[in-house]
């Protein structure tokens, strides 16, 4: 049998037909080919919706025939400040209308845009900047400060320009090159953008891991163009639950510095739906928005979802027609329930940034949704299906298949055409991202015997304690069910016996301060390993309540700073 | 500006920076790309519905699981045949489950699959046989006295496989080289489709224009696969109406021969729905299976949805829970209405076989669904809107677009990145199709100020009277909706003073053949001129009655036939 990526040959036969390569490929790209751009997305939206809009908070509001020509302006205007093909374009600024323009007229220039992360320490913004080499800056007025800081330090940016939501360019002493909107108002609304490769980078952005220096990954238009593609096929098909439909209000709540916010901008605008965008992410504007504009489609973390439900401000809102797709992190079981009990349609997308970042997410079937609570819930914080396109496995070290059994785990490999082929200037990282023909998510995982993923923990963050694997995600689960328990994280800390022994650090819900105690909790916990569904050597020693928890600047638990902190405090103890 | 094609030169900056063709495509293919195969399209059924069900009439019913390993055994059991990459497998079946098995071992292997059009005549069969150059060919035992009577001048073919549905091979003349289940059975299902380059050709058809031989067009692995997933993109985007979804029940009403059943099979297997196929097409067999086998999804020609509506075997079948795609010809308004007021949910899709075909679809927004049945006939039967990547534009003769306001005509011409680049071996008229860019259509069509497309006509069938064009197809609508009409075609007859002039050929439906008259009819036309919603000279000087009207091999209109048949009549009338 041939084996992939072996063509047979045509040995022995002697005939004239056996000329594949070219017979094979016959159908060669020419003049008539149509490459992938991400230009090419807007022609939906423009004939289906050209008067739907798009909102920036209380402050911005209009249609898409106003959007394109918007982005042709910001292209006209970005020409007339030098960007060439090939260039980059930085961008810092909150969810707005301006960096949905962004997102279109920057790659369709033939430039790449870096969504420069915000939340990155002054030191990290500069390290990115000179690393992606950055030809000009876009900077929201809240960030100038920032930029001042470390101006003398920058390598290449030769432009700033400004953006500002009042129209007033406040006093700073970089040199600007113009303010956004003044910039549109003056350029030309026919700048038409070009035919090009579609291999061609389109973005790029840093991620934030927990070790060394951001690392920088980059997207092409092809892959931009295939993952929208897949992304509207995967959530226009659901049957009936968690669908993103033409019908649909959508409004991020995962940064749009932050891989493209999943790519939803360029699913919702190939749509045509109407899309708000909040600016900063406070829960009072947040759901003041879901409000009023009636959304009904958005994404986030774990994190943000728990501040929203939490809020004083959303105590009466009405969430029944929210949809939230929520990744970036484990969905905890009892914030799926909460969530639930509001009437909220929550369930689980996953990703990462070197992904683009989607590559499945857990639509339930309608007679799932027949269910009762407990079992949608176990349902909806599952990893979820593989989207089109996607070839996913859950394999051991040497690259076999685990069963499909619902318990056997091992590491989630991936291949889609929208994976990061590296990390930008980084050959040996790159290299061990991609082993064996698939990229190695670091994800430790089961598939249920229905073909739906489980990821059960990072790869780094597997407690090993006498011999065995405990998922510190699992038993994080398990004591967020807790009705004392707000926020809650599960590490390994080093023992000399067994090697690690897990901890929990928890987060006491309001009310609960004084109340919640480890005895408590362990006997929530021997509930469960009474039933056999974890391992009793799976219950943590020691549990530490606190007021919050470490976190990354995406809000993801920084278990690496926790488990510094806690095998520190645990040798000072012994030390003692 | 720049223009399309051409990427702004660097010129003038003197910089580091201006290395535009290394940077841009920095991002360039490498051994970690993935190529847009077929073969990828199976990633999901096999994960989200390994247990879903593909059937074929009364006679067989498997899951994908079986799917996927008899597609295996198949490439196999074709490999052990001797098929090469390169090579071409040619099919003459009706819709049955090894059709779809074909769609994906045949091109997964290399190969390139024929579907042969059943409905040619012997000569026209042979020569595309003969003409693509099939290698092998696959025959239902229906189809092996035609090929016992081309036999000695087929060129090339070296193997024939015989497919049978009731395991027993009937007499014949040809040298058989294997029955397809025995040939299945024998084979390893193991068979590991291998890489290759995305441009390599997939399959290939034949066009049965009403002029000259047919005309051969091929589709690459990576247009189907784009096809797939801008299609179910396009079908999931709905909010309501008009939707395909992994709760549908799917079964082609169009011969999978014809541009792949308009590529719905493949759509299908993506998101892993049930597929029903349905062999020959008689009527009360289509009628059965739409009710046992709860078939929600289908897509048609206009004379076969007025067929199931007419049959008496279908007087009493449920049909409420049914969608249904008419294309290949205008959907009539009268024919709509039938459909809507069997509670069927009908709409108009459009393409042709050049564009592999899906272009726009004529989806309802939740408002239309509101609206009177009137109304949402006349929603239901406009040509749509652009499904996405789909740059669609009407054009005057130098390629200028003509104003959106729902009456300027001109020719519809379209890109996408899933059109054919030409004729197989026919230079001239590959470049006849392809000008300016833009793939051209022949057909001629207005936008609605909504966006929707409407064709009026084919560019060779528009009626050129006294200066004026009339659409044959907006009379033969008119005349559609008279309650005596059963089918009706308008062509254009020879008229010395003003060119041609409108003659009407009128099917009367059952039980009105005495009294529908041409009185009749002109005074139903007459009301639609006195409303404005024609011209008085678009009404016909003649209508012909008739009992069948004469038709291509596809079902659609045999006009120019009709045009020379009646202009020789009345040549020979004026002669007499």
């Amino acid at each position: 049998m041939p084996k992939s990526g072996d063509i047979p040959a045509c040995e022995g036969t002697g005939e004239a037909r056996c000329t594949a390569p070219t017979k094979l490929i016959e159908h060669a790209p020419s003049a008539y080919s149509y490459p992938l751009l991400i230009k090419h997305l807007l022609h939906t939206p423009l004939r289906h919706a050209p008067d739907q809009e798009i909102v920036y908070r209380d402050r911005v509001r209009y249609d898409y025939r106003t959007f394109d020509r918007r982005i042709r302006r910001l292209a006209g205007a970005l020409a007339g400040r030098g960007v060439r093909p090939g260039d980059t374009v930085g961008v810092l600024d909150w969810d707005s209308h301006r960096y949905l323009e962004c997102y279109f007229a920057v790659p369709s220039m033939g430039a790449v845009l870096h969504m420069v992360n915000i939340r990155l320490s002054p030191e990290q913004v500069l390290y990115t900047i000179n690393h992606a080499q950055d030809d000009v800056l876009l900077v929201h007025a809240d960030f100038l400060p920032l930029i001042e800081s470390i101006r003398d330090r920058i390598e290449r940016v030769r432009t700033i320009v400004v953006m500002v939501d009042d129209y007033e360019v406040p006093a700073t002493s970089l040199e600007v090159g113009g303010e956004y909107e003044a910039l549109l108002a003056a350029a030309p609304e026919d700048y038409d953008f070009p035919d090009f490769d579609e291999n061609t980078r389109a973005t790029t952005f840093y991620t934030t891991g927990t070790t060394g220096l951001p690392k920088g990954v980059y997207f092409s238009h092809r892959q931009l163009v295939l993952h929208t593609l897949a992304g509207a096929a995967a959530f226009g098909a659901s049957a009936e639950q968690g669908r993103l439909h033409r019908g649909d209000v959508y409004m991020p709540i995962t940064p749009m510095f932050h891989v493209h916010a999943w790519g939803f901008p360029f699913i919702a605008t190939m749509l045509g739906v109407k899309q708000v965008y909040p600016g900063r992410y406070a829960p009072e504007t947040l759901l003041t928005l879901i409000e009023t504009e009636k959304v009904t489609f958005s994404h986030c973390v774990p994190t943000l979802l728990h501040m929203l439900l939490t809020s004083p401000a959303g105590a009466n809102t009405d969430l029944r027609a929210w949809k939230v797709v929520v990744g970036g992190s484990a969905l905890p079981k009892g914030l799926a329930r909460a969530a639930y009990d509001r009437g909220i349609d929550v369930f689980t997308g996953y990703g990462m940034s070197e992904t683009c970042p989607l590559l499945t997410v857990a639509q339930l079937t309608p007679a799932m949704l027949d269910e009762p609570a407990d079992q949608q819930v176990e349902n909806r914080t599952q990893t979820g299906l593989p989207i089109p396109l996607v070839d996913l496995r859950v394999v051991d070290a040497e690259m076999n298949d685990v069963p499909r059994d619902g318990k056997s785990t091992g590491e989630v490999v991936v291949r889609s055409p929208w994976l990061t082929q590296g990390y930008f200037g980084d050959p040996a990282q790159s290299e061990a991202l991609w082993q064996g023909g698939y990229l190695h998510t670091n994800d430790v995982g089961f598939i249920h015997p229905s073909g739906s993923l489980q990821i059960t923990d990072r790869l780094k963050d597997v407690i090993k304690t006498g011999g065995e694997w405990i998922s510190s995600l699992e038993i994080e689960d398990i004591l967020s069910q807790h009705p004392g328990v707000g926020e809650v994280a599960v590490i390994g800390v080093p023992d000399d016996k067994w090697g690690e022994r897990p901890l929990a650090i928890v987060v006491p819900k309001a009310g609960h301060e004084g109340s919640l105690t480890q005895g408590l909790l362990e006997a929530h916990l021997a509930a469960y390993a009474d039933k056999g569904l974890i391992s009793k050597w799976a219950v943590p020693d020691r549990i530490v309540f606190t007021t919050a928890i470490m976190r990354t600047s995406v809000g993801k638990t920084n278990k690496k700073a926790l488990r510094e902190f806690y095998a520190q405090q645990a040798g000072e103890g012994s030390g003692a």
